[in-house]
């Protein structure tokens, strides 16, 4: 997808919300578990309730591969659901990958090209040959980990202070690519004056930020911080949607919590 | 499978090599792409060949996910062939997975329970929470990045020096742990003086060392300096062995390659 059709639509739709998909066979209504894919089936019912409140969906790599060769299976038919019927949301693989080059096009090649995601989620601990594959191709998008916004983000992404931290040194030295206006960064909704700092750093970039439930004061707080002319914001919310509730209102219940996000949203947009 | 196990067959085959299994449709000898799943008759053929000369297998999980469900089909084959043929040999999923807690415990359960690895990789950029989820099982074991062999090495992992380093200080930290005993290390071979400054904050961990070719030169340093009293290495070569011959001997040649490193490390370990 192109940038500027993602903006389109969040301005369209007044909304830069992201749904998370991270689907734990545990957590879904009792009455989908004899489906013979629960898993695509619960994707396939919060896809159609919150498709008019979202810009892009973000399955959660992990919830499916925790079910080996059926999980995989039903992330394939999520994604070709979403590309087929929704082709103008924008796809993330949550899959926080990061390893040496020839490693990292196989990757690639796994969520770009195989799967046909828009973007994948990925760590830089490894450096520059650990992101420079996935900016080869036009239309794709490389999302890298910068702070984040659990407890052990306070490990390591803050080595440095005083001078260049962590998560610093590696915006900026990801905003030196060539094609870094392709580069997206993970920044937690946690910590405001941290949002500013690294959009002072990256100012055209689009951020995916985690950690924003249904608080509004947050979401505030992280449009204010965060957001750039072309808004630049990505929110994802993922159980605070999907696991709204575990009835058979399920989807239901998830697009109201959806629709409650996109009405804070559009009245932050119009302020 | 229990560490002392692990140290036992070192001691016995006079080996400490994994072999790396990145297997790559487009590299495998023409005859077997033929076959109904050639990832998996390639893979059990090099495991049959080279079994004898190493104590562990390492599958690098991108090259399985690159083929969606085929690929992860044919993972699942591979682990499960090796666990049942050669219990004794270590196996590790490198898919170099880094997340917050609650996805980090479904990457657990996607590779020690479901696939039935010993170990996986692991990055640290996220932190504890990353990281703790993967040491709460006996028996299997979390092998978390510290200083890798490759050129983007340079760009983050070194920061903080004059103090203390980034891969220091996830060496440091992780071996604080609750059931720290269970953590490994890559550490790559390319920087001796850098192994023994790890192998003096984790003395008694077991590294996984890839960057090690068919180079005698380099696997002296490593085990100069890298070494402990049992062992604690595990050096890893992938291609060099897997792709020794790209003709019908293609197995014959992994077993040769595989026993040159073989003869090199029975030296090393009897001197």
């Amino acid at each position: 997808m192109e940038l500027k059709n993602l903006v389109a639509q969040i301005r369209k739709k007044h909304s830069f919300l992201c749904v998370g998909l991270d689907t734990d066979l545990e957590k879904i209504p009792s009455h989908l578990k004899s489906a013979i894919d629960p898993l695509f089936e619960f994707n396939k019912a919060i896809v159609d309730a919150t498709a008019d409140y979202c810009v892009a969906y973000k399955p959660n790599i992990a919830f499916y591969e925790a079910y080996g060769v059926s999980g995989w299976q039903s992330l394939e038919k999520t994604i070709a659901y979403i590309n087929a019927n929704y082709p103008n949301h924008f796809t993330i693989a949550d899959a926080k990958r990061g390893d040496i080059g020839n490693t990292a096009e196989r990757y690639a090649e796994a969520f770009y090209n195989k799967l046909q995601f828009d973007s994948v989620t990925l760590s830089p601990y490894m450096g520059t040959d650990a992101i420079a594959p996935f900016l080869k191709q036009e239309g794709k998008y490389p999302i890298v980990l910068a702070l984040t916004s659990n407890k052990g983000a306070e490990d390591f992404q803050y080595i440095g202070e005083g001078s260049s931290t962590l998560f610093e040194q590696v915006v900026k030295l990801t905003q030196s690519y060539f094609n870094s206006e392709r580069v997206m960064y993970v920044v937690g909704a946690t910590k405001a004056d941290r949002l500013k700092q690294i959009r002072d750093l990256a100012p055209k970039a689009f951020f995916l930020v985690p950690g924003v439930g249904a608080q509004g004061g947050d979401l505030k707080a992280v449009y204010d911080n965060g957001s750039n002319e072309e808004v630049g914001l990505l929110v994802n919310s993922s159980r605070g949607i999907i696991y709204a509730s575990s009835g058979e209102d399920f989807a239901e219940a998830a697009a109201n919590s959806a629709k409650k996000l996109q009405l804070q949203m559009k009245s932050l947009l119009a302020s």
